[in-house]
């Protein structure tokens, strides 16, 4: 199979739905990634891909040492849009336990990829809520509140009765037994008695940051 | 079928676990139900049925007009154990909203049947965090916290990190869509990032005061 | 029990929150609806009751003769804010079928209670995509779209491929079979290979509404 | 156990059914692979296995030096049918992504086995709709579509609502989450808006490849 | 809401899918079904409707007195194609069992309805083999066999390895217990042993005969 | 449709499974089924027909007054085998609950029919296991038991590790909450660490009698 | 911990209940599996134990040269009782494929461990009936009939249509996508139309045969 | 990530819950683990650490020899509270089978580091009913029992109908197939019979030993 056959990238989607396009790595090989990595780098400037293996890291970075790879959120990241300034409206990102940070960082990673202000308020899960209630003032203070959690996902209820500002949630794969790979936490996030919180998928961290950067975007 | 055959009493369950044989009508005719409050109220003096449906409720109180019938709680009682001193200590009962009533009742009426002292303390939902946190105090006095909620089921998690004492938690069937008949909660609390929360099942008013019932007489 | 004890209203929640406190009918009786309605018509001046049956409906107008009812919405509103006006940014609310506009409908009437534009571009599923193009305009010129869909979900990805700004999903319980009341429509917003794609509960109109609103007040 | 044992060839099968036996090599030893393409090679001059693993086909190698092996999709093929005219009718294959290949090379070389035309259209998902609309005039020419997506499933329905031919859908396990190894995609390909789509197994290309080869004989 | 707002007929497409649109009767008002039958009547000269309940019918029927009304298939059909010629190809539909026949009619009045041939081979259930056995003739000389099933939907496997045609497995939610709807019926025909089996959706005896259709068509 | 087509009566089934055909009225007509009363009482001598409700007994009561109708079994049954002799081996038909006796009867009224001797054990669930352990003489006389049970179906377990003979294990649908309609004892009694339980189909009583009956009669 | 004190051997199981015990090797370590079965060893003079992994039972190997371990099936073997004399009546087993031959070893060795008389007959699936009605003699004289299945699990409902005497269904884990590791087996299994299937766990070859062990002695 | 931002310890936690904090290894490095227990040994004199695997307990043994590691119950402990008298209230600890041991092990450890006296019941499940019935003295004088079950998890309803003292039931992921990872043993513990049984996670001795801390600790 010819090379440009694989994929099939879609260079006019930052003109259409203003985010450039980002490599999805899970079910590519190394080869493949590397391949994509290049055409982009020419065309677009700045590269980001996630779910991204040790293995497919060290091949792209063995062909772009310029690469920057965080390897528990499994993000490679090459070049990057202009940092914001100091007192840009900044993104939250809150997560219930130390286990969660993966993710949080996969969307913190993805926001400031995108130019964006990120705040991390991490470890403030609701059975130890003054935890989360010190924190208060840079939550409500957010433009968007990113809320991570896994076992019983109960974070964004209680930060969603907290913000006036949409609030995303992320359920983690993190727990056991009954939380099924995070169901749990993602039936509860759908379920919240908070209103209006938005629900990605289960450890969906990218996701996240890109409805972030859209709803921040469009309030600029 | 002979009268006898259908129900197989267990009088000597009183003794051997502490707790009354109590009637689960769910399943039964209103003919059966009556046959068995009729025998039990001759031996025992008291009798508690619980998911007992109106036309249930209406046969037993034609035959036994001092029958005081709960029709949310779908619960009735004849005769009860002395009331409690006002200094007992007591169950607080906390529910996530007005839905979730009916099963706390069924857990408030079973626990005052049995002599216990109760607390309501009713729709302090996580998503306004801060009705919760002004009945903290007789929250964390109980002896037992009895923690009713549906949709995301994250009362117990956060009731959890405040009380010492045990929390049973009560996931009911409000909500709809994906919480799939009360599972969402269930699987929430079962999750519980605060340890050491007991979980009864979907909509189990009955069993959580059972429960509470077992741990404050133990601790008398 | 008094009156007062079944409902703990949070009146401070719209200043914290930027949203007045709405009723959840379900799970409440008529007599609680009317009880409560009353106490928020007095302080707030304005009331929105979502999931309310018919039997609740006319309760509500018996007593608040003024009451807006919408039967398939199952949504009674009493009060507004001021409409917006003429180009004040909007609100896209596209359906996949006919069957789905209750829903589209809760979330409409919802947004339009809060003072918002609402632009309603209905049965446009995936099926006869062209429907969807020729409504392309409309679509990327939103601040905003919710699309609402059953059966098997498709349509946020189609849109989120097409628009800049956020799309709402909810899932919708049309369909039969494996669709399992909504499971496979709502799986498969979660699974939207178009990033940034903000899924809320089955049929749950109102909170894409809530989310919606939190997005473009943030953009004022 | 004796080899002629545990495989009972259905030697009469091509006769009754129009098709081959193939073997299925999971949950076979790689001796036990060997043994039966032998058999099959002296007696039908063409076999075609599917999801032999590296170390079957290692095995199947040494035997058999002239068997060519297709890793990604783990299918070994020894012989084939005559290959089709160049204006021979054609099956199309569509894949929504990149990492839904194997799953639709498996397709493509059982019914290039089978002595058909295939043209393949990969990485074509609906969130870049433009890139499907591209493409729709070899999609409306084929005799049969298959349509091979992970994710959210949509891809099929939005073929079934351009082309007249049958239109086979194949989910994949691509995704993670709520993906729920494929199962997402399975029920939205059930639960398609467009009528008439066929819907096979999880990441079962082989099958569809049979139900298109099914079809388009048929029409002959 | 005006009447043209709520339903976007497509009526592209019959040109372009070679189907003629059908109305899915669930999630409509009888008001609305009325309303459409009309449009479509006036349009296309045939109309046939799904899902029709009792009451929408009898709606239908009072402003369409020549509809035809199959109660059990729940099916509405106004016009029809011309009948097909005696020696027309046919498409067989067989059943398991008694209570699996208003799916198996709503598949043959469709077809019926679309201008072809059917052959019914009614309660042939695998517990009883030879029933089926009795009838291989007229299941092998089928263009298509549509195979419905519930309990544990096994009939499409042995007719999938006595016919030499394309089978469509229809699972109904015939059935109890642990047949979940028709859950147990569909993933057995999802994992049948024999290759190339169509599955549609549960109870989806519609679908089932746009499938066959699209296949007899191609191949004449 | 002719009287003949809908049901495809295996006479032959008797000589070939010694099982008389069976009637399960689920998903007939009242007409269909007094007509295939019809025919088999002519043909047999005796008919037996399950999953009969109210409406359909009566229809068949007013054709064939001498039949025998169940109600909470939903059985009915007209002739029989002769009756077995006092000292005849004996199925012993065990339930958890009083709710559990509906399908308990089920089982009984159709081993009856078919000539066993039966002993009742009812209301001898696990949580008062003294009251199972007063019947264990019988238990182990018995030449098959059958546990009934709902909830926690833990029965079949505690009695296999009682007796020698097979156990066949009937998860009933009473229970409420995350007893999901039977689907707890079913896993339960799939799970059983009394090695040997054989499980039915969750209220299946009609399928444990048949399967009682299968195994006395090879031992006779 | 002592080493007496983490096996509580039940050594009065045999009389009670006709069986060995047998060590269920899952989730034990090696050198309590060589502990218990020394025990068993001297106490009963026969061992057998299931589900033991390659490490396992090389370190029974080590201490017990002459047990029989068969890797495929999983199961150990020391000791055994007297064989069956060459008319004594047989249990038939079948299987569907090839890959389900390790299940039906280990219900075919415990049989044979206690004395039992087996047929196989293997690789008979439904998809080509003619192979299973070949070998219909054999299994209607069988005594019992253990039909093990994977993929949709249709054999037991065919088997149990030709035979009189009892059939025991075993669902295995061979499939894969929607099989969801046995689990469409299962369900088919307890939904199958014949009567009086007895169905155990998923890849449960064990309690097969001890199923069909007692019901084999019941008729000696 | 500066060192101290990872993990938001709760040093308040012990005088809010009377419960010190307690790592939770799973998610967490091994570095994150040693870096917590240093921080933790200096503030509070003793560390719990759950969830450890072989390789973090590699870690911290190098950074603190005075550590204690259980490795099948994957438990570390750093000091303790001080054994409690010989005649303390203890808790009994009852398993079903062999294989459950690691899980009632973890709830052992903790419970003894916590300062409680504990009494082991090990293989006691009911399939061998006596077995349980030798040991009930001891299990009616605890003050807490805490019963751990795979399979079909039916030893806390028999132990319920046997004790006054409230029953902490822990489902285990022991068994296979259609025990599906526990969540058939979950299953049946909530629906138990015996009314007041208190469910925690599947393998989840911690909590339940938490849990029993809380009920002990009230009673004194």
């Amino acid at each position: 199979m010819a090379d440009e056959a694989f994929a099939n990238l879609d260079h006019d989607r930052a003109r259409r739905t203003g985010l450039p396009e980002v490599i999805f790595c899970q079910g590519k090989t190394a080869d493949q990634v590397v391949e994509i990595v290049g055409r982009m780098w020419q065309r677009e400037g700045r590269v980001l891909a996630t779910r991204a293996s040790e293995e497919i890291a060290q091949a792209v970075l063995r062909a772009f040492p310029d690469v920057r790879y965080h390897a528990p959120a499994r993000i490679l990241a090459l070049g990057a849009a202009p940092p914001p300034g100091e007192d840009a409206p900044y993104v939250a990102i809150a997560t219930a336990g130390t286990g969660d940070i993966p993710v949080a960082e996969e969307a913190a990673l993805t926001l400031e990829f995108l130019g964006h202000r990120v705040q991390r308020i991490y470890d403030v899960g609701v059975a130890g809520i003054h935890r989360l209630m010190e924190r208060k003032d840079v939550l409500c203070r957010a433009r968007v509140v990113i809320a991570v959690a896994g076992m019983e996902g109960a974070l964004p209820s209680v930060i969603g009765g907290l913000v006036a500002c949409p609030v995303v949630a992320v359920p983690t794969s993190i727990g056991y037994g009954a939380s099924f790979g995070g169901l749990a936490a993602l039936l509860a996030m759908l379920n919240s008695c908070a209103p209006g919180v938005a629900v990605v998928n289960i450890d969906n961290g990218f996701g996240a940051a890109v409805l972030a950067h859209k709803i921040v975007r469009g309030s600029d």
